[in-house]
């Protein structure tokens, strides 16, 4: 068997790219900086956005809809979003083609030209808070507690797939609340959230905390943020849950007459997770053999490979392997029956391999005469036999052990990769030899991160939820600090 | 209680819009065309996705994404599908915007000028035949059978909410075959898929044909589809399903080598249905006093209303009320239990037979007292008083029966607004005095039929599969006829 990735000693990136192509998760598009998402691909974030949904509706929240188009204006609205958020948007100028006059194909029609420009939407906050004026008059409208699907679009220069594309697919929720601790206490509810699903399901450890002004979203009072370490020891930023205060509220004219006759602007909190997930899930967990899937979001979690010569044995083996997937099927898992003839087990077992499926079993005429079956864990590559009594509660435990076990590494990883740091050489040199997430003093001016920023490329990633306080000096300019920060390079 | 909604007969398009904004389904929005899907509406078309996509997932079909926009230059490969396709497409010119110099606000930065322009999709076969041409090369690769679920772009001048927007919701099917036998089935497949759909969740009759030349995708080789008749006479194409011959293969340069080594392009099929369902499915058993929903994709299935005084009776009842809801939902039932102390029991009752909920119960004190609740099915706006005892049976029973006298009325309707016309005469009369379907003798020419609906807005809807062989005349120019085809004027 040829090996089809780069490994990730010798090169990270291209070890990460390789396997997205190759695992068919995802492949570059006519399109410059668009994706396409593969069915693979596709399933793993399907099962991602099952569960997240679940989880929003759990904590009541309600679905909705609203336009692609933006108009141009409402960027300039809040002060503080135009100025912060990137503008490098797609802009609609035009509302038709029409035939080339002077030839084959279509032309822009230049007499279809739209009044004010539309931008596809780069994040919804604008149109949102514009159609929630109209639907919030007294505090009984609220709260409005509603996620969108959809898809965004920003144009980035370099991109890669999953982790920075100019499409990609991502959940916003817009709440709006009557009052200040309200729309705090949701932010911070839906990182728990976040947290909850990147740690329980993506097997995927997360910092929680804030982020510094700098790194804040732009027309945000807080960011609130869920950090995971990469295996290259970049930090990836995987979700963010923003305070917003009344700043849209007030750009949009969003105001509600409190239960006690007032009138006030509606407190908003805004919260994004997108396909970049994808992203950091492959890099998490996946070695030089392939991914390595956490079962919980595999889309095939056991696959039954058939080994045998002859129609006859096949057909034996299928009884079994039958049986196998209808007991499993049964507590709910998703299993294949690769009983495909035009491929050989040998490339079976590298496909799955490279495809992350959690556990394989292989059944031979051996094992037929031996009530038993071979089992392969994608996360250690252990192999085991096994009898095929009882086998349905075997695997479900030994997914269980896999989804701790992949945690449990991840977890470990992040141990041995968070140091601390007492002076700027230090950190440098910590940064140059070993990346990872470096807890340092900082004496919390934008202008300090920024200079770190400009010479380390390192960035403050949060400020950990209930951090240790711990006096200290700001290791770049000396000054007085509460406690450590946490810094890394990042995605 | 004031009268919400313009009656039927009083002006039908005004009831349908009034229903629209008033049952909280979607909005119009900022953007000209494009609508806001309230979160009430929103959780129907969720209804409907989970049960569509159920179905596609069990005749073979996996998801996959493919990018919103498409580069201009693939809407010449294909001749018929540039011709025959509407040009009203969104149009991305540009990729930044930047501060104004002479002011407030942002303008398109005109440096920023893409070298193609870019169109937001207004459906994808020419992206995604592109791609498959990097997926395709053998019959082993075969069959594709992809869906995307995805928002796309149509720049209509006449819109209505949910029936003809901008920005609409659907599902794209596109599929890649080595034969035309199979790629035929499948297009075949997928009608019966959609027709199943229509009837038996959204309980909604509908004739299953083939369009006329006329009517056909452009670049389609045949286009199945799914009618629809509305209760103001007008029929609504609900669902098409399109057999795409070589064309998008040949167009895209994607072909394949089959199993007896010969070289061949690829046979291609794509289906679709829209949020129109939406609308199609308000218009075809709503009635004066507001929505009617099929119970099968009924947000609310069955909404419990408490008539209290005093906070003890709320309580008494919530006792009795929360058991049933918890016996309900082991039925895997919908169930709301709406305390809310703020509106009363007539607003209520207004409210939920606005919003369609299939069965309303209510509970007073006299309820308590003799063990029964009353019943109100929204159908037939019947009430009746029954026992608490086994109300869990009698609900789920009570639903089918809903489900099924919905469908039962919208089939005698369509029935009885079913008509044949032996002359242009009595075709033109029927049209005007009654609307509906009218089937006709008709010369099979393209000539006839664009003379048909300039004369009179009708179109051929379908020739019926497995119609009826007729010898006659046709009505307009007195050729040869062998069947009678259903016409009708449409949405």
């Amino acid at each position: 068997m040829a090996k089809v990735l780069t490994s990730r000693s010798e090169n990270y990136s291209q070890w990460y790219n390789d396997l997205v192509i190759k695992a068919d998760l995802a492949d570059n598009s006519a399109v410059r900086g668009c994706m396409v998402i593969k069915p693979y691909g596709y399933a793993i974030w399907e099962k991602m956005q099952s569960v997240l949904d679940k989880m929003f509706k759990e904590t009541g929240h309600v679905n909705a809809y609203f336009p692609l188009f933006i108009p141009k204006s409402f960027f300039s609205k809040e002060a503080s979003h135009v100025e912060g958020f990137a503008k490098e948007c797609a802009v609609v100028t035009h509302y038709r083609l029409k035939n080339d006059p002077n030839g084959k194909g279509v032309i822009v029609d230049p007499e279809a030209k739209l009044e004010e420009e539309l931008i596809v939407r780069p994040t919804s906050e604008t149109i949102i808070w514009h159609t929630y004026k109209g639907w919030i008059q007294s505090y009984r409208d609220l709260p409005l507690l509603i996620n969108q699907w959809a898809n965004v679009v920003r144009w980035e220069m370099r991109t890669r797939l999953f982790l920075r594309t100019a499409e990609f697919l991502w959940q916003e929720g817009h709440t709006a609340h009557a009052t200040k601790a309200e729309a705090l206490t949701e932010a911070q509810t839906m990182l728990k959230v976040y947290a909850t699903f990147a740690e329980q399901f993506m097997a995927m450890p997360v910092l929680q905390g804030v982020k510094s002004a700098n790194e804040r979203f732009a027309g945000a009072l807080e960011t609130y943020t869920i950090e995971a370490l990469m295996q290259d020891g970049k930090a990836l930023q995987s979700g963010t849950s923003h305070f917003l205060g009344q700043n849209f509220a007030k750009a949009f004219d969003v105001t509600f007459t409190n239960s006690e006759g007032q009138i006030d602007y509606v407190w908003a909190t805004s919260w994004g997770v997108s396909t970049r997930l994808m992203g950091a899930l492959i890099m998490a967990h996946s070695d030089d053999n392939g991914l390595v899937l956490p079962p919980k979001l595999a889309p095939i979690q056991v696959v039954i490979v058939p080994i045998y010569k002859t129609a006859e044995e096949l057909e034996n083996i299928s009884v079994v392997a039958n049986d196998i997937v209808a007991k499993l099927k049964k507590h709910g898992l998703d299993v294949k029956f690769d009983n495909n003839d035009t491929k050989k087990p040998g490339w079976k077992f590298a496909e799955y391999e490279l495809k992350g499926v959690p556990v394989r079993l292989a059944i031979g005429p051996r094992d037929l005469a031996n009530g038993s079956v071979e089992i392969a864990r994608r996360d250690t590559l252990e192999k085991k036999v096994v009898s095929v009594e009882g086998i349905d509660t075997y695997i479900v435990n030994l997914l269980d052990e896999i989804q701790e076990n992949i945690f449990t590494k991840a977890f470990n990883y992040r141990k041995e990769n968070t140091f601390i740091a007492n002076s700027y050489e230090e950190f440098k040199q910590i940064l140059d030899d070993k990346g990872g997430f470096v807890l340092a003093h900082w004496d919390g001016t934008p202008e300090t991160e920024q200079r770190i920023k400009e010479e380390t490329k390192a960035t403050i990633r949060c400020i950990p939820l209930e951090n240790k306080l711990e006096d200290g000096l700001c290791m770049v300019s000396g000054k007085p600090s509460t406690q450590r920060v946490v810094f890394a390079r990042a995605y």
